[in-house]
């Protein structure tokens, strides 16, 4: 792997003079291209110790228009990283479209320190490698375009620079690892043999730079930056013009093919006001002390509500947040998304509000926007929202490795029920701002979400985050449901008995899940 | 203070419903106009313990629209906040324009609670609570509404429902103080009478309001925030009218009235190309050594580049950061604002990337924009940008405070040079994206700026923060010269001798500051 990049190239200081302000506007303009087709650019630079690492992302800062350019280094947990999920760090600093993302060390520096000094085993490293795959998947999608460099002497040169380096400035070890690394040449080499090719694949490339000289290796990084840039450019343009040529075409699908999931839920289920206030109390009581727990066992809380408009999640919310104290609560109203949400990861506005250890968040209205409204009305693509679902199983599945309690609910009304309550809410005048044009326009498309909910439902009813449909045509049964769902997801996650003894995981096996519905039919 | 709320007034049932909807309306219709007028509100909640403080925020949720409303609470310092400035969690979590932020306890909650321990001194707390007034000075008279409010009951309606409390749901205490507080009324109350007329101020506003009746309590409440609104929006109005008004006779002080401090600085400095190379390398040496010792000790760094256009900023920055291990530096460019960052506070963009313990940042032009470019536009009205000098210097003073070294530089050029400059950029091919248009605007404007500059250097030369004027008109003594003061300023941080052995203290007073430079002349 390492064998045509230990040749020493070399450039004159006068033949890279010739080409330097070529590559150098064409570096610059490619940045303002990519700004026009609305991608972000994220490199990641690696390599050996004084490699000249940083000497290369000081000319990018130089040669790129510094004021679209963000360096970003994760070289290890900070507090603020270590109370939330492990890609939330990551996540928290993608650059915005039109944006260039130096990633000094990207999110391979830190694994492969470890791995190299023999801190995990083989398989620990696969799957992190794995996780990084999916990520870098995930943002290709999504308008990034992703470059990696491995910047490499052989290991005679690599002890030189290292005698030198400490003779001029001495060594500031930052970490155990890197000390330990800057050590053992024989190690860092193998372990990178190990992740480079686990993790280089066509949507995130990783090129190995002969480093021995100056000149060489930088114009080795800003040619291979051009060739990535056009390459992404030419993409998009080919996309758009692919997806221009569809839009005519396209076609709402609103055939309704079966019996959906959300027709076979048994929507007769009632309870009355006497038994409502009092059970609300009772479970809310219940809740605010198994929240406290949870809180000081650093366990997190994300409860995420869709369903259909006027479903009563709001009010389901306020009976939920009635019961947890409100110094560990957070309720994120999803509308419509910022400028600095709209510029980054569709998930990008999501990952900036998950819990810290301990804490609760609710969505009112989630990720799953992308595989319904979004879906339904055109404004993701059909390449975008059919893939979203793997990407928010991915989501879902790094809260809850991080002893996070997920929970879903879609809160389920019939149609006749939601019609007398759009006229309700016209009716009582503190009501009549939460009725309008569009709520009316999204019910004329009701077979549409209802097919868009249904795949939603089969896709995204994952083994440790399953959806939680709620019955929600009597407010009081819906609000208890919720409540009660939460209440023994606590207790399960706290390993305690609720109140009739019962062991919890067999209580949650009994809860309103997909799975129930949909064997119930069979 | 607490007599007159101790009545234990009472609406019945049926009195509060009969005003209930009409408040509710006129409440979110309020919410609406404040977003047309730019207004965001921050409502604290505060309160004797079971005097309802989180049913009355849950009121707010239901009777604001709950999609333009956050939930705050600051009762503990969080691990990302400690190893911040101690206001930094406040302005992390301030509402946008048009949001209400509903804020339990607010920044009041916290030292409430200590100083009812007797865990603070008097002198402490009005230290801490005159803080507190300054941060709702600079907030209200930058568009937010600030209303606060103290839920009272007596003693023995306290004690009553502590009891049934207990019985109902148990009392989780969330901290050690809170505990504390709970058993002693007395002291709580003794805190909250020194407290409130510390801070009860025409634009940030106590309410104490009788909180026995739930039905009065709510309705006080929402009166008051009616109140509160209506008359902050026809503030801005007639504000607004006021400006218009002016906006034709408003000139630009362009008359230069004197000597300016900018016109004392000694240009004739320079360096040769060798010497540069030396020194540059020495210097970069010893703050790469410096800056990881003070990364060790939470010592952060805040560097700020102002400076005449083409006056060698990035230059200088980056022979800066090529000094520096990029682990623990973040460059922060500072161009047009983001949408979120245009709906708050002008200061929270800054306060958005302040360094955490240990870490540098670097802002490639900074807050001065509101006295400089914003002035000299007219982007600020007058008002904004004269209050901006005492708004700046207490962020400052915050920063200072924090351990935080903060550096103030001033690029200096003449004319002429920057005149060679923009031509040289017009020359060079791969330097033409740095001139435009602006720039050449901006220059005729240079006798305002140097106004601008001059009154800024005067009101914001603090000693605890004083500026740093470079003279820059050769590049090579500018970018050692920086060096040097950072080198100089963290030796005299870490407590250490500089290379000739002498007490940096010393060392530090030699500095090019405007100080000096004052002086000279006098």
């Amino acid at each position: 792997m390492f064998n045509t990049v230990t040749l020493r190239q070399k450039y004159t200081s006068k033949e890279f003079k010739k080409i330097e302000s070529e590559l150098r506007i064409k570096l610059f303009q490619l940045q303002q291209e990519c700004a026009k087709h609305k991608l972000a650019v994220i490199i990641t630079i690696a390599g050996v110790e004084n490699s000249g690492r940083g000497a290369v992302a000081n000319l990018l800062s130089t040669w790129f228009d510094a004021k679209k350019l963000t360096n970003q280094v994760f070289w290890r947990k900070d507090e603020e990283a270590k109370l939330r999920p492990k890609h939330w760090r990551y996540w928290a600093k993608l650059p915005m479209q039109g944006e260039v993302g130096l990633f000094l060390g990207g999110w391979y520096g830190e694994p492969m320190r470890r791995a190299a000094c023999g801190d995990m085993s083989e398989k620990e490293l696969m799957v992190i490698m794995h996780d990084k795959v999916k990520l870098e998947r995930t943002l290709a999608d999504n308008n990034y375009v992703l470059v990696k460099f491995w910047l490499h002497l052989d290991e005679k040169e690599h002890k030189k620079r290292q005698k030198i380096r400490k003779a001029e400035k001495g060594v500031c070890h930052f970490s155990h690892f890197e000390k330990e690394n800057g050590k053992n040449y024989t190690a860092v080499l193998d372990t990178v043999a190990k992740v480079i090719p686990m993790t280089d694949t066509d949507f995130a490339r990783w090129y190995i730079v002969d480093a021995y000289d100056k000149e060489f290796r930088d114009a080795s990084v800003v040619k291979t930056l051009i060739r990535t840039m056009e390459e992404a450019i030419a993409a998009q343009i080919l996309n758009k013009a692919k997806v221009d040529a569809q839009e005519d075409t396209q076609v709402i699908d609103s055939t309704d093919t079966g019996i959906a999931i959300l027709d076979r839920v048994d929507l007769s289920k009632t309870l009355t006001k006497e038994r409502y206030s009092e059970r609300v109390k009772e479970l809310q009581n219940e809740v605010y002390q198994l929240t406290y727990e949870a809180f000081q066992k650093g366990i997190s809380s994300t409860l995420a509500f869709e369903g259909w408009d006027a479903g009563g999640k709001g009010g389901a919310i306020r009976r939920l947040t009635g019961g947890i104290d409100s110094r560990i609560t957070r309720v994120i109203p999803i509308s419509s998304p910022t400028d600095e949400e709209l510029a980054r990861h569709y998930l990008w506005r999501f990952w900036r509000h998950v819990p810290m250890a301990g804490y609760v968040t609710v969505y009112d209205r989630t990720w799953y926007g992308r595989v319904l409204v979004e879906r339904v009305e055109g404004f993701a693509r059909p390449e975008e929202w059919k893939r979203a679902y793997a990407e928010i199983n991915s989501f879902e599945k790094q809260l809850v490795d991080d002893k996070n309690i997920l929970l879903k609910f879609w809160m389920h009304i019939s149609p006749e029920e939601q019609l007398r309550r759009f006229k309700e809410r016209e009716q009582v005048s503190w009501k009549q701002y939460k009725i309008t044009e569009e709520d009316w326009r999204n019910r004329e498309k009701s077979t549409a979400y209802k097919i868009a909910a249904d795949e939603m439902f089969q896709r995204t009813d994952t083994a440790y985050a399953p959806w939680h449909i709620i019955p929600a045509e009597s407010k009081y049964y819906a609000r208890i449901e919720v409540l009660t769902i939460y209440r023994d997801a606590l207790l399960q996650a706290l390993h305690k008995k609720n109140g009739h003894g019962e062991q919890c995981s067999a209580k949650i096996a009994r809860l309103k899940s997909v799975k129930e519905i949909t064997k119930g039919h069979k």
